[in-house]
């Protein structure tokens, strides 16, 4: 993976705000030139969005965040960028004119990327000095959380530049996709487009309003698409006989009369607002901000469903984010002195809403989760990480006790401490909390032992020098702490 | 909810086989008349496969099975059905004269749906005795996971069969979307249609491969129509402005000069032959069979994380899931009389490729979730269901105690058994086993201490009669099976 030093951002509406979230939970410093008198709004709500999305996506430790600033201009803002990312609106005069100042400003060596929705390479590159630098990086929103990226290359632009290009993203955990040719709205726009005008001679010709046909996509192909796409999908519908005979048996209905789809629909004020009071209704009362944050609990549920998917490999999108995890967890997030005066501050976050049941509590088993992952926030600390975990050895929870004291709710500030309250080389026995971040209040504890073990041979062993080196100042420092209330209690217990 | 008592499914193809595992899986008895040789082995693949994805997709109880019945003749297969599906190939002669015979056999209050995805219903039912009851109830592959089916009335269908259908579907864990005006096609394969010809294109003019076209779907807009579908998709892209907003910038670009869009793809032998290669391509090697099993393994995954969504709502296709679920807890699965000489087996399942790290081993806290659903599936025995937690009483976790003995895998059959260990008008401590279902060796236990509460004052009360009555005789049977090996311990206990 190549890693990308310094991006500069070229506008920063939903898209250009998006791509800045992307750069920065990936580590990589961004300068934002936009003049918008709204940007630096727009900006902070998008990275919001998507510092809660990541929180929930993927307990592997993110880098420290990369350092934002806004620059006056645009030169000052791709000053030293090797990633220049241009994201202002649609119009192919002013892309022309805003990429001609990039040009100028830009170091020789830079990649330039258009967010563009459709307009063809060729024509954005016409006035470059470099054109062989300039290309197409067709983003989807929400740009920090789906992983696509369409490149397309135009007549000058060289292949060098799309090679670079390609590997710059999987670090920031997109997937580049090499249109090979270049046309008009590239392959995703072109298929959005083609249903997007059917949709609305629906609407108009009250078949079905908006609603009805959102539910036909999302109970139906929606859920097929999200894995494999159009193609696969058929393959498997043809049966054993595959593609070829699915072809020929979907053949003729390509002839079948339906006009419809070979005619534009006309997009009058009348349809507009058709369409608009029946998404009102649709909408049920949700606004913009809900909806966004529904969309994303639910876009972080399918990708970790993924991940688990094609026997814990991977399939698509949630292979990515595999990749992009063990990335991260190759990167070790932030590095800081430890104070070992005090149980370890490990885990800090908020109730996410995929954690509550419908009164609002945090689930049960969310609790779990949470000292699971404080246990592997400790494992780290000592060197245990995925490339030692895929070196044969590991940490295995062998028992856990938990008390539940209080109850944590939807969006509460929460964080996790650990004391080490015994350990030798095979066994390590530790206490965490819960606590109420605002308060400190202690909400949940778990005790738990875990085991080192020889994974293949599947029986415990002793931990390595390197890692008991690392293991042992800590024990030692938490020996002096006073043992913590409720260890070493069984169920049922009297207090 | 109204329940099929019997249904009849004319044609066993994968289509009908679909709508045969549905039906037994709810527990419907089902006919079938299919005079293709293969009939038998196909409809026994796609059950097979069904009831793989349901013990992966819901720890509710199902039902005791539907008996599955092949008759020799159609008239044999309807006799006595309340719903008849017909499923035949998509020829309107023939669909017209299978719907005839069905007519003149039926029952006279019987539904009869046919799954055509394109046929007009007034075309369908010209020559039918009844035409009333005849509709278009057109599902999606694979029928027993995705929950979409478009109900659309020809001319002579009546308000009342429609409103019957619809009915009828979520208690077989569909989603009946009625279509207001009948045209080829409906909206689902339109706007797949829509898409399929763009796509086609794109391959005939090597912009790129099918392996490339469906990456691009799924890296993207397929994962935002998975829960959300089109327009609201576009309702949070037009941002705070909304749908109008959207539409008045989006607008413009549908008079473009896309030309491909206006065009019919000729399908000849050339373009079939290269998709066919790209295909094999794309597959790398899995077979049609292997590609089905990692498909429904996704989408059970999907499927479960958008039932986590909308704070524990549910969000779309997993808001369903959670209503089917209710629906199979009220029936209460097989009701069978509990066995009292010893521990309750009480979940039933298979681990889900959402449970599994990236070793293919279940996650630590997806045990707590199990056991957790075992606690409740205990509680529910003794009256302690959603209803009574909504009147203000329940009981809470205090404390767990997890010991994990075993790994459970991917795919892997898993049940729970529970042991009453201790129980008072306001404590219940249990002892709970996880097991390998196929050689019953315990994976993990979880001794759990449980108190009854009132949630309004937050604090500890008595439980009411109606619950302790049903409580008491288990406990008291439970009282004279030996207290299981494990329980009592705290962390770090010598064995």
């Amino acid at each position: 993976m190549t890693k990308i030093n310094k991006a500069a951002c070229i506008g920063g509406g939903v898209i250009g705000g998006g791509w800045i979230a992307r750069f920065l939970l990936a580590g990589i410093d961004v300068d934002v030139y936009d003049p918008h008198p709204e940007a630096t709004r727009i900006v902070g709500e998008v990275l919001a969005n998507a510092e809660k999305a990541y929180a929930m996506l993927t307990g592997a430790p993110l880098p420290p965040r990369g350092r934002l600033t806004f620059r006056d201009t645009l030169e000052a803002a791709v000053d030293g960028a090797d990633w220049i990312q241009e994201s202002v609106p649609e119009r192919l005069d002013l892309k022309r004119k805003v990429l001609t100042q990039i040009d100028a400003a830009a170091r020789s060596d830079a990649l330039i990327g258009s967010s563009t929705s459709g307009l063809l390479p060729t024509d954005l590159q016409r006035d470059m000095r470099h054109p062989e630098r300039l290309f197409v990086a067709h983003p989807y929103n929400p740009v920090y959380l789906l992983p696509l990226v369409e490149i397309v290359g135009g007549e000058k632009t060289s292949a060098a530049t799309i090679q670079a290009a390609m590997k710059r993203l999987p670090p920031i955990g997109m997937k580049g996709v090499h249109i090979a040719k270049e046309i008009e709205a590239f392959v995703g726009d072109r298929l959005l487009e083609a249903l997007w005008r059917e949709a609305l001679w629906l609407i108009k010709d009250d078949i079905c309003t908006v609603e009805t046909l959102d539910d036909v996509i999302r109970y139906s192909f929606g859920l097929r698409w999200a894995q494999m796409g159009l193609f696969q999908t058929y393959r498997i519908a043809g049966g054993e006989a595959g593609m070829r005979h699915f072809l020929a048996q979907f053949g003729p209905a390509l002839q079948w009369n339906w006009t419809k789809l070979m005619d534009v629909v006309d997009l009058d004020d009348a349809l507009v607002e058709k369409i608009g009071q029946q998404s009102d209704e649709q909408a049920d009362g949700l606004s913009i901000r809900e909806l966004e944050r529904i969309r994303d609990e639910n876009l972080v549920g399918i990708l970790q469903s993924l991940k688990g998917s094609h026997g814990g490999k991977g399939w698509g999108a949630g292979k990515l984010l595999k990749e992009f995890e063990q990335h991260l967890w190759a990167g070790g997030g932030a590095k800081q002195a430890l104070d070992l005066t005090k149980p370890l501050r490990l885990i800090d976050t908020k109730v996410s809403p995929a954690w509550v049941d419908y009164n609002g509590h945090m689930t049960e088993h969310r609790y779990l989760q949470v000292f699971g992952d404080t246990s592997d926030a400790l494992l780290r600390l000592i060197g245990v990480d995925l490339a030692y975990v895929e070196r044969g050895h590991s940490y295995y929870t062998v028992e856990t006790h938990i008390r539940h004291i209080g109850e944590a709710r939807l969006g509460q500030a929460i964080h996790s401490t650990c004391q080490i309250v015994g350990a030798d080389e095979k066994r390590l026995h530790v206490f965490h909390a819960l606590h109420d971040s605002a308060s400190g209040d202690i909400i949940a504890t778990a005790e738990q032992m875990l085991l080192h073990v020889d994974a293949k041979a599947g029986k415990a062993a002793a931990a390595p020098e390197e890692v008991l080196s690392k293991l042992e100042p800590i024990a030692a420092a938490h020996a002096a702490l006073a043992m913590p209330e409720g260890a070493g209690r069984h169920v049922g217990q009297k207090r």
